[in-house]
């Protein structure tokens, strides 16, 4: 292969983002336009005390989903809340989504329908509009949502704001959404195989399940810290895995951290899927992704301010020579691999 | 085929907008959101005086674009200037983009530097910021704008101010896109037959080219308008040729319209391209598209404020009940259909 053809899959997902940034000159905030490139949504200012964020991604079919065991209604929804998700990573309230679709023409329009009540479901779970889009052929299914959020200019939390000694917390419990996955792919695997003879039981798996398909933005926790009045100090969403993430808060804030495993939050129902495949439970949480919970550093002397039942210390920040290490039950020092989950990247094991 | 599978192609782009609108529940404009889905870009207040538009927009390998004869530096300029005349048509201006991009695994890192080199541009034409984005896996190229913009709330225009007896005026010129993208096609189609033999000069046609590849938005004109202070009654840009816009602003605004063929602005390369193949340059004008001029309704007593060179008179709206109609140079009145280009449809000629 010569110099002149490299191929994306060297860069990645990040890299791709890197380069987006560096490519695009200088692209430093200035203005009104207080974030750019580089957090979990953009940030300008609409009049002195309040800015806007703004978000998108795209799910695209058989990248981010299959037709077979993702219902259209369920994509929907979900295409709105990991949108939401990233504006309530940034401590803000959504507002308007626009929605761009790619729809093959072998699609029929109750599919379609189906999508637009997905779609509708997400925006008053969330209580946004869903005020313009562009519907288009495609030879894959694809949807790309963006939305438009809202907060005091005081009340923004970038992924920067971090300081050694700040306490490490996640939201809810984490590792569901991929256990979730596990089960789908294998449920379908099986119905493949055993065609009608196979009867399945997807009770046990209920929630897992539900956290792969209908994921939930965490707006709930936002409302609270407004209510309390507590500001975390950096804040990002469980999109690409703990690991990933907590490497993203590092990075942008110039911090090491520590991550204890043992006190990962992990649902039962999350540590069975992985007993059962005799899986380490805590490779679902660091690594498995699409959680939505929000990941934050937390100021110590805030920590009795918020609803204790919410959140889950998982380790502290601390000098960026430090590094990131994740700290075992066996109580050893292991460095903290980013590896999340990268549609870009070939599966090395 | 049963009831219950419905193909999308039976409904059309304008049908499944339709339908969204509808599924999507009571979605009149409420409380800071001015307008919704259905016209240009959607409208919200953020301020006692200022407005914000967005709209999105996305160009789908295969379908919006050909690999072989769209240079990525080209799209990425485009997809900026498709969205920045959305907002034009809106009477407002350009701030901010957000682009989720689906890039196939065998696109190299130079193609998509080529890309973002090209987006680049399109921010820096228009003076907007690209300041954030999703870069994901896709099995087609697949490029999805947003753009955020701005206005006084009393300078936002919308498709359904037109009046009967207003002017019906259109900038620039039309049908030179549709003529470029003929060329393209046939230079394209020569090649592969010829080979190494086909020496292509498309000097003769580096306008029409050009305007294919590298449309402009009129973002000058809505500048002008401001300077001049003078707001069109009604405004649409002319993405899928003027019959089908023509139709647009007719239905937002009750209104019948009359356009008369021999008023059409048509560039002599345009009239080139279509007389050597032997076709009617007034199909071209009416509904190639890609134009991206603004199609517009002027108060008559407006008239002499704007700039002669500017814009051409076509046509006046008209009562409802007199139905949208084409004047021929013969003489005759034709009803105007609306039939631009759409994707989904399939040719019945």
């Amino acid at each position: 292969m010569s110099d002149r053809f490299t191929p994306v899959s060297q860069l990645g997902e990040f890299g791709l983002i890197d380069r987006m940034r560096d490519r695009l000159g200088e692209n430093a905030p200035a203005g009104d336009l207080l974030c750019t490139i580089g957090d979990d949504a953009a940030v300008y200012r609409v009049s002195e005390t309040t800015a806007h964020v703004v978000t998108a991604d795209a799910l695209i079919e058989g990248v981010h989903f299959e037709r077979t065991f993702m219902p259209w209604g369920y994509l929907g929804r979900k295409a709105v809340a990991v949108n939401v998700s990233d504006v309530a990573a940034m401590n803000a309230q959504a507002l308007y989504a626009v929605i761009t679709m790619g729809l093959p023409r072998n699609v029929s329009v109750e599919m379609v329908d189906a999508l637009y009540d997905g779609l509708r479901a997400g925006c008053e779970a969330y209580g946004i509009r869903l005020v313009g889009g562009d519907t288009t052929a495609a030879p894959q299914m694809t949807l790309s949502v963006t939305v438009v959020g809202e907060a005091p200019i005081d009340r923004i939390t970038y992924r920067r704001g971090a300081r050694p000694g700040d306490l490490l917390c996640v939201t809810g419990d984490v590792g569901a959404a991929y256990a979730g996955l596990q089960v789908l792919i294998e449920q379908q695997r099986a119905m493949r195989e055993l065609g009608d003879a196979y009867e399945p039981d997807l009770s046990p798996y209920r929630r897992v399940i539900a956290r792969q398909l209908t994921p939930a933005a965490r707006t709930d926790v936002v409302a609270d810290w407004a209510r309390r009045a507590v500001r975390p100090r950096a804040v990002i969403d469980v999109s690409d895995g703990v690991a990933s993430e907590v490497h993203h808060l590092c990075r942008a804030s110039a911090c090491g951290a520590v991550v204890h495993a043992a006190a990962l939050p992990v649902d039962p129902e999350t540590r069975a899927v992985a007993d059962e495949r005799m899986e380490d439970v805590d490779t679902f949480a660091l690594f498995g992704g699409e959680d939505y919970e929000l990941l934050f550093a937390l100021d110590p002397a805030d920590a009795d301010r918020l609803a204790p039942r919410q959140f889950t210390v998982i380790g502290a920040f601390t000098g960026m020579d430090e590094g990131i290490v994740l700290q075992t039950p066996e109580g050893d020092a292991l460095p903290l691999e980013a590896a999340g989950f990268s549609h870009f990247e070939t599966d090395s094991d």
